[in-house]
């Protein structure tokens, strides 16, 4: 089988992700790279080929691209998808699909009807810690699933410009973690969240958490907390618990070795965390596109949908609402 | 300095603890077991020693008691908090302190008055892992406590005749997280709680929970989690976390060696834990009991206080309105 | 069944740890204290009770001991249990047997034919780590024992004083690995022990060596490495492995609680180990004089024997010979 | 700078491992593919690229090669890397240079003379474990380094034919752990190996060890000890101590995730570890070609050079006689 041929459109940080990746993956080919800031379009070329333009409808039209990875700015998502699917081009678009769910369910019939493959990208369902513990308990390793605890942090709060068009923590942040909950339990039904400013004056000012706390149930009974900070001393704290009648699995943190250091202040210390989450998620980027394309190859999709992006987007909606007013809010259609 | 002469009231499970830990202690001396059923107490007492009755009152007037050890089932307790006040008896009374907290408020300001020392048994105050991390926490190892997640699970559920008078799992189980999280941030201000039926039909059956997740919000911003279930087919799990700005402090589970075993099968596996609370908190009884001694000599009250007695019921109340009503509940008069 | 009442001699460091597991023993009474420096034995007699000596022959026939535990200094060690013999009077005796072999010998038949029960000190074996390994070896969890690895550090070298009485590490410190060894590998034929000098130059003067390394061969081909150093800077480090065809068991180091931090600097690190080989080995002590007490009470030993005390002796002099000669020792009679 | 065009000589297991190398590594060219077995070639060759011989010679005259890694047979290896300096092509060879001290000596001159990089491929040395720790050694994180601990097991013996021709465990097997050594301690004084026949009567009928250990000393004192088995039923052992005054650095052994599983049977289980050395190292083969090309560009040689296999062989040599003699060898220019 031929090449993949991929348009990658946005030249940023997420998007020199995507570019590394296709570089590393067989099959996969670098034809276009599409950002308004040409400089790096350019710079990402000059690293691992394709040819630049400013303007996507290029892309969009070359008529040999096969695959758009879309790592473009947030409100340009939506569109993407759209243009992807009357192009007739399969599209892989980071999360979140938008922070305004009415305009993602004005796209969703059309995206479900495609005849093209749309993925979503929550890359961490493809971690391989996170991936093991999935299909662990689907083998049943601790029998029915009861509870699920996330504790997800980041190293350390983006700027405030990225705070105040980010749609909030529960959207920006937690989403990956409504994902992540709806991973392994997709049919959410009641959603709390509480939140607070105990850091950062920066996202206080912005009407924004710097920690939040999230309580979710599913249909089944299943209780979901998500633990949330913005910043973490010690690295990218990204840890998993699933716990079921016959036993737990637990993902501990992700060090770059093994080695563990004694001295007199302390005994089996670990090196600090990868503080990226480039590099923590590194793998899991790779195979998430690695798995769309055999997904194109099989016939199927093995990626989250364009319903599994709007169903975390309800998601963090409603954690929205709840912290606002005090109350679980009761969600439909996350299935 | 001589001996404590201790009155205990009960001859249970628990207060065959107490028992237990009063003949460890020096300084202690178990001079009288009461319980209406008296061969309970007369069992006791050919182990470790000590005068027995059925009748409290003996206990009470019997005029060389100095510490009276309170393990009655919990309707008695205010009763016998009241009267070892009126009787000039130290006393140091099993959780809860009732189930009716305006019982409780009714006894509040004579017991705060009172010239006898009075405590509530929330042992894990003294658990050797959680009062490091509390230590290390006031010595700035995590710098400023922004969260708090509690990972708690019993072996197995209580049988159905003791779910039914239990007050239900937040008075009965989760208190003791609730007193654990005032341990580190006294001063609660919002509770939601979120319950789930997911495995048993007798705790079903009566109206209770046997798995929840609890949110906290401390006046300072600092967000607590408490992850219950009434069963774990792995032992008593116990794990809490603590987490600053500058750090964070986790306390894994017990196990009774260090010892790790690798085969085919697995790498590194520790043993089952503990699966008994009265095992895996042992140290923490006798360390309870050995403080409270000491806070009598001192002229202080190391233990947790009918205040603090009073706030973690009021903790549990507002658990189980905001598992009814779906709101957050707030709470005053915690600190 | 009736207290046994024990004669302790010797009123020193290990004296004193002696003196606590009996206080902590049910069914053992010190009714003794034996030192010809009285006020250790009146400062531990005020502690735990007992009449004082300074004159063993007293302790020997005052015509109520039923035990003796010998914690005098080594040269005394063969003659306490001699007149222990002779007295019809059961001995647990601290290691090693003595620093020569030859006295060893003389004594041997008449130990073995005595009517009482004769321990030796390897308070190692009864470490809750190291005894679960055995049991599970025997067990069968790790099928045919191949391979044993004992990492053994002590926190500080002793005084220079101490060092030139001590009769070299070996028959010192690693007697104990030694015993250890034997604990799983009773028959070993070949010693190999390589020395060396790297911190201490008292150590050097004395012509002892601060760091060794053993290789002892089992009969059945099992292979046995003993890693010591005089000193370590994060605490005393005590681990074991033991390998076999289906598995291994590891014994990690023990830590006061199972807290972890986490920090800018490095993560999960435990505490400091526990640098004092009396707490560190505490509930081994406890549990060697509660096995003996039992083993008069069943009419066996659960004890190293003195013939185990004999074979450890045998051990350290083969490897005192081997490091000086550079050659592997064969040793007969260990079994 | 234009790309190495690199000879492999060797399609075997370890030339695939190779192959893979090359076609992972930027700069690097797979430009030949040499076996006398030419359907290997043509195999790797149809996966990775590369023009297929069956004669080593077309390679050294191709004109166009600048590397030549070395993967075929032991016998073969002096020559081709005499060959090499021979045709002015940098070498990269696997271990062992030979099996033959006397012939290692006589291509010694040449070798050390040459105007190419000559690299010994013990590729363990860029393992991320054991470089973190060689790094942090060298940054003083332990002290000056007082002792090592090697344990290496295989995860099971190779076939009897391959252990005929082998030259003995010592020579293929704990020859990567001898050069462990010396990347720590490059000059090692003494030798004393131990040897046991526990499991495996093929290796046995060889006239070979199945399980060995092995003490080292360097000429600061230092001690180090091997211990190695030919298999390990938990898969692929490989752990390392560095111990100094200062502290000690341990490498734990390398699993998928960080997975642990509790159950009713254990708790904190994690998973077997990886079983295969190809897979276990992979990083590490890929980083040995890396550096070797970096090297190269930057005219220095990071590799292990033809002296550390030279010397690695002489430590071998040492091991098999002290093993058959039950004496310590010295040795003299391992450094």
């Amino acid at each position: 089988m031929s090449d993949f041929n991929i348009g990658l459109i946005g030249s940023g940080r997420i998007g020199q992700v995507h570019a590394g990746s296709i570089a590393d993956t067989k099959g996969a080919n670098l034809a276009w790279i599409c950002d308004p800031f040409i400089e790096g379009a350019e710079k990402l070329a000059a690293e691992f080929g394709g040819t630049v333009t400013i303007e996507p409808e290029e892309v969009f039209t070359a008529g040999n691209v096969d695959v758009i990875v879309v790592a473009s700015p947030t409100p340009t998502h939506l569109d993407m998808i759209d243009r992807a699917i009357d192009a007739g081009i399969h599209v892989l678009c980071e999360k979140p699909i938008d922070l305004d769910i009415a305009k993602v369910e004005k796209l969703r019939d059309k995206a479900n009807a495609a005849n093209v493959h749309i993925a979503i990208g929550f890359n961490r369902r493809f971690d391989p810690q996170f991936e093991s513990i999935k299909d662990r308990v689907t083998a049943g390793d601790v029998g029915k699933l009861e509870q699920l605890v996330i504790l997800s942090r980041d190293p350390g709060p983006a700027p405030r410009a990225y705070i105040a068009v980010s749609g909030g923590i529960f959207r920006d942040m937690t989403i990956h973690d409504f994902d992540m909950a709806r991973n392994f339990v997709p049919d959410i039904v009641d959603v709390f969240a509480g939140g607070a400013n105990v850091f950062s004056d920066d996202i206080k000012a912005e009407n924004d958490f710097d920690s939040v706390n999230v309580v979710l149930r599913g249909r089944g009974g299943e209780l979901i907390t998500i633990v949330n900070s913005r910043h973490c001393s010690y690295g990218y704290d990204q840890r998993l618990e699933a716990f079921g009648d016959k036993g737990s699995l637990w993902a501990d943190n992700v060090t770059a070795t093994t080695v563990k250091h004694s001295s007199a202040a302390h005994t089996e210390a670990a090196e600090p965390l990868i503080d990226n989450f480039l590099v923590r998620y590194a793998v899991s980027y790779r195979r998430e596109l690695a798995l769309f394309l055999d997904g194109i190859r099989d016939g199927k999709n093995y990626n989250p949908t364009f319903d599994d992006g709007r169903a975390a987007l309800i998601l963090a909606d409603a954690a929205t609402e709840s912290a606002r007013t005090g109350k679980v809010v009761s969600v439909d259609g996350t299935l």
